[in-house]
């Protein structure tokens, strides 16, 4: 209809705040609602949906924060602005890192929706030793939009190469990627940093994204291990 | 219809290239092309288009490169994959720093199209000679994603102030900001940087986005300007 803009949920769990009660709810843009991507799930795994996964019916909206996905759903409104929902309006917002819970205004911050590019080392672990030599560093990544290319350093951020992607099965889906790397005797300080289609990246340090509520850190992951010889 | 996912436009500008000739042409996906911001535009401001920009037809796609903008339209065809344009499929691809043309791999480039976060300082420029005190500084941003915020340092990155930005007049238009600053007398390195609806930014080196062709750099723009006493 004229003036639509967003789509609203409500679900069953009541949130008791100030004095008052309400369903936890949240919206996103109904161009993102009418992306094929995005479902009313009833059932996972051809199973019907249990009620931890928010039975009998939830949203499902890949590339955006969790808190839209929402569960138990009661209503749904089409609206022109997004929800009124404490959890889309007051939570859910981004800062600067030099806003303190003091000084935070809470219309200010950024509502949150879509996620940034992100990518995590999931192998080896950190601080593990390994034995000098030929390795394969394992992980996944993922964005708001589409992974491209996903870079890991074994120096520290000093240089940089490509890991190799395993096959898109959707744009939104963890995007798994490896790269061997031959390791010398000795400490390494292992990165990885995902690039979207747009040629976004993530921010090299934690220092530029650090932010009260603790909301999507997606600072190049880095971890710290030992080869011996 | 079924297994539609993008939409290819030709220009009647004729390319020769490798020995045989057609016209410049690019696609952009569905989902985008049939956003209510993508115009097949046949006037300006009031007027008729001009030749030099498309006339009769042209693409506007905000929010992307300028290349999938294509002027003077004389097909458009809806298909299943990218276009096979040389200008889609060869050229605006965007390689990692360390990819120079004798080692570039065309097919594995990054396929341009919606464009990352950006912002410029436009006042005071490069190079100037102030009066130390007050000082106001200007320009725009932009970006794929809608601008959220942008901040501006004065000390060379140390430190960020939030700019004041001027009502967003559409997601892909220009957004204008200002920040009032005191200038002591010296130099000062002034830097931009834009986040836009996903808490995405900009890189802080230029290194990090260095590429063969030049494409869509967007480093933190950064100026030297001199206060004098």
């Amino acid at each position: 209809f004229p003036g639509a803009g967003h789509v609203a949920f409500v679900g069953a769990d009541r949130v008791v705040k100030d004095g008052g009660s309400f369903g936890f709810g949240g919206s996103i843009p109904l161009e993102k609602a009418t992306g094929a991507e995005v479902l009313l799930a009833f059932s996972m795994n051809g199973q019907p949906l249990r009620p931890e996964h928010g039975a009998p019916l939830r949203v499902i909206a890949p590339g955006y924060i969790g808190a839209r996905s929402v569960k138990w759903i009661t209503e749904i409104h089409v609206t022109a602005a997004p929800s009124d929902n404490y959890f889309q309006q007051g939570a859910y917002r981004l800062f600067p890192p030099d806003v303190t819970a003091d000084t935070a205004d809470h219309a200010a911050g950024t509502m949150l929706g879509e996620i940034p590019p992100n990518a995590v080392i999931t192998t080896p672990a950190g601080g593990a030793v390994l034995a000098a030599g030929r390795t394969t560093i394992r992980g996944y990544a993922l964005g708001g939009a589409e992974i491209a290319r996903v870079a890991v350093s074994v120096d520290g951020g000093k240089t940089w190469q490509d890991a190799a992607l395993r096959a898109s099965t959707s744009p939104w889906a963890w995007r798994l990627w490896e790269l061997d790397a031959d390791l010398r005797a000795g400490d390494h300080d292992l990165a990885v940093r995902a690039y979207d289609t747009a040629g976004r990246t993530q921010p090299e340090d934690l220092r530029q994204v650090w932010n009260i509520k603790g909301y999507v850190n997606n600072a190049v992951h880095r971890i710290r291990i030992a080869a011996r010889p």
